[in-house]
C-alpha cells in the first residue's frame, strides 16, 4: 500500500507506479480524453516505454518531446507544443502527463494550465529535484531571458506519483540537484529532517527521507498557497540561488538549478550571520555540508552589478527592496528581510570569491 | 452615487469615474506601487490624458501602448510587454491598468495574470464590447493563428469601472460591436432585456442598459465561473461566430467581433429551429433585429470545411464532438448540445449563402 499525502484538492502518492492509483485515475476520469505525455529527452528514453507498455489507456497517447535543460524552460517551446495540441484538437476534457525532471513539470504544467484556460494535468516527476520540490505545490512556469520564473501560473496538478525507482534512470550529478531542496526544507523548517540528511552520502535518498521532504513543503504550501505569507520560506537560498542560475543561464558554464541553490543557501547562510542572526558556528557547518556535497565555484567582481540586477527581479521584492530569507537558527527562518547592496558584495566576496 | 454590482472578490462600478471608488483604491491600495497603464491606439490618444490629469497618482505611470486590433491579440505583443515590465523592474505589488476595449482587457488581463505568476489589474474598458463582455466574468486570454482565445486564463481584475463617457471616443461602427453581447444575454437568460434591447437604434445605448446586461452576466458568472455548465450559455453565438471570426483573422475582410458574433446568433437561431428547439417565428423575429444592426456577408461553399475545421476547435467541445448551445425560446437555452457536419453545412447555406 502507497504512501498517500493529501494536498489541497489532490493526492500526492509514494511508491511504485503500478501499486499506485494511475491506473484507476485513467480508467475512471480519463477513459474518454485524449491523452498527451510531455517527456524530455531523458524520460523518452528511459522512462516513456515503461508507461506505455504497462498502461493500455497509454497505447495511443500523443507524445511530446521537449528540448532538455533549462535554457529551453522558454515560451518558444511552450507555442510549439500549444501549435501541436492545437493540431492535435485537444479539447478541454484531455489530459497532460508530466514524465521528467523540474523543466518538464514546470512548462508541462503551465502549458496544461494556460491551454484553452486550463486543461487537466497529472505529475509523474523523475527526478529528484522534481519529486521534492519543482512539481509539489502547483508553482508553474517558464523563465524569460536570465529571469527565472518570471512567467507563470499557481495551478495544481490532478495528481502526483512519486515512484524512487525513476531516480535509477538519472546520473549522480543529477540526484544532487534535488538534494539542496531537501537541505532547503530541514533549514527552515524542520530540524529533525535537517539532522537526518547530514549523514547522508551523496546522492543516496531513499523514499522516506523524499516523503518527508514532500510533508514539509506541503505544510508549508497548504498553509499559504500564494505566497502572500509563511510560502516565502521556501524561497531561502533562492535570492541568491536565482541570480547566480540566472547569470550563468546564457553562458557556457550553466549551473544546475540545485548546485545554484546550495550556493545560494550558503552565501544566505553567510548573510544571516553578518545580519546578526546566527553565530557563525551554524554557518561553518552549514558550509560543511554544503561543500562536501557541492562544488564552489568564483564569481568576479566584475560580475556583481550583474547579479545584483538580477536580484532586483526577484519575485519577493517590494518596490525597489530587494528580500531574503534570513535564519534565526537551524529549522527556523524570517522573510522578508531587507538586504543591501553593500551586503550583497561582502557576502559575494567571503563566500564565492 | 454610481451604482455597484459584486462580482466574486471585487466590484464593477457604474458612472463618471470622477465619482468612483478609483482614486480611493489607488490612494489606499497602491500608494507605493508602481502604476503601468495598458493603452491601445484609440485609448492612448483620446483616453490617456484624462486619467493622468485628473488623477496624480498616475502621473508618473509607464503607458504601454498594444497595436490596434484583434490580429495583434497574440503572444508575440504579450512578451514585448513582459520585457517592459522586467525592464521596469516591475514587482509583484505593483498595478496594471487596462484601459480599453477587448483586446486591451482580455490581453491586458492575460499579461498580468502570467507576470510574476500573477500581479493586480484593474479595468476600465472604452468600448461597449468591453463594458458588457469581455471585461466581466475574469476570462482573459489571447488568440493562437486562428484559433479565438485558445490561450488564457480565469482570473479577476481587482476592480472594475464602467464610464459610459468614454463610448463618446467610439466610432458608431464600434457600438454595435458591444450591442450583440447584449442581445445574447437577453436571448439565453432574460426576455425582458431582450425586448427592452428590440426598439434601440443602432448603437444607441444607455447606462442603464449595460447595467442590466452585466448583472446578467454576472449572475451567470458567479453560478459557475469555470465554465463547467451554466456559463457555456454565454457561448450561444459563438461556435459559428468566433470560427467565422477566426477565417477572416487573416484575411483582408476581418470582422468584428460583435459582428461575427451577431452572425453566430443568427446561425444559431436558424439551427436551434432546424432541430426542432423552436418555431420558424422566434427565427424570423432574431432575423429582423440582427439585420436591421448587422450586415448579412457571404460565405462561399468551398470555405466550409475551413470553417468547421476551426469549429471543431472550439474550447466547449468534447472529444471529436461539435457542442453547441441552442435557444429553446427567448430567453432560455440549452448547452451542450451536438451538432453534425451536415447541419452546420445546412445553416451556413441557409443564412450565410
Amino acid at each position: 500500500m502507497n504512501k498517500i499525502i493529501k494536498a489541497k484538492d489532490y493526492s500526492i502518492e509514494f511508491g511504485p507506479l503500478l501499486d499506485s492509483n494511475f491506473q484507476n485515475l485513467l480508467t475512471k476520469n480519463y477513459s474518454n480524453s485524449k491523452k498527451i505525455i510531455l517527456v524530455d529527452e531523458n524520460t523518452h528514453e528511459f522512462c516513456l516505454e515503461y508507461l506505455i507498455t504497462n498502461y493500455a489507456e497509454l497505447a495511443d497517447a500523443e507524445v511530446m518531446l521537449l528540448p532538455e535543460g533549462e535554457e529551453n524552460k522558454v515560451m518558444e517551446v511552450c507555442f510549439q507544443v500549444w501549435e501541436a495540441l492545437s493540431e492535435y484538437k485537444v479539447s478541454r476534457k484531455d489530459l497532460i502527463i508530466n514524465l521528467g525532471g523540474g523543466v518538464v513539470t514546470d512548462m508541462g504544467g503551465f502549458i496544461a494550465s494556460i491551454y484553452k484556460r486550463g486543461i487537466d494535468f497529472i505529475n509523474i516527476p523523475t527526478s529528484l529535484l522534481a519529486m521534492v520540490d519543482a512539481s509539489i505545490g502547483g508553482k508553474t512556469g517558464i523563465d524569460l531571458g536570465s529571469y527565472k520564473n518570471q512567467l507563470g501560473v499557481f495551478s495544481n496538478p490532478k495528481a502526483i506519483f512519486i515512484d524512487e525507482s525513476f531516480l535509477h534512470t538519472l546520473p549522480e550529478e543529477e540526484k544532487l540537484n534535488g538534494f539542496a531542496e531537501m537541505i532547503k526544507h530541514g533549514l527552515v523548517k524542520n530540524i529533525n529532517h535537517f539532522k537526518k540528511l547530514v549523514p547522508i552520502e551523496k546522492g543516496k535518498i531513499n523514499l522516506d527521507l523524499i516523503y518527508d521532504s514532500v510533508s514539509i513543503k506541503n505544510e508549508i504550501v497548504l498553509a499559504d498557497p500564494n505566497e502572500n505569507n509563511e510560502r516565502k520560506k521556501l524561497n531561502f537560498g533562492h535570492t541568491f540561488g536565482h541570480a547566480i542560475e540566472g547569470f550563468f543561464l546564457e553562458s557556457e558554464n550553466q549551473l544546475k538549478h540545485g548546485h545554484a541553490v546550495a550556493l545560494g543557501i550558503l552565501c544566505e547562510t553567510y548573510l544571516s550571520y553578518l545580519k546578526g542572526k546566527i553565530d557563525i558556528a551554524i554557518y561553518d557547518f552549514i558550509h560543511q555540508i554544503i561543500i562536501s556535497n557541492f562544488e564552489l565555484i568564483s564569481i568576479r567582481e566584475e560580475d556583481y552589478d550583474a547579479i545584483i540586477n538580477l536580484m532586483q527581479q526577484d519575485k519577493k521584492n517590494q518596490g525597489n527592496k530587494i528580500l531574503c530569507v534570513l535564519l534565526t537558527e537551524i529549522g527556523q527562518c524570517e522573510f522578508d528581510q531587507e538586504i543591501s547592496r553593500d551586503e550583497i558584495i561582502e557576502v559575494l566576496k567571503k563566500v564565492l570569491s
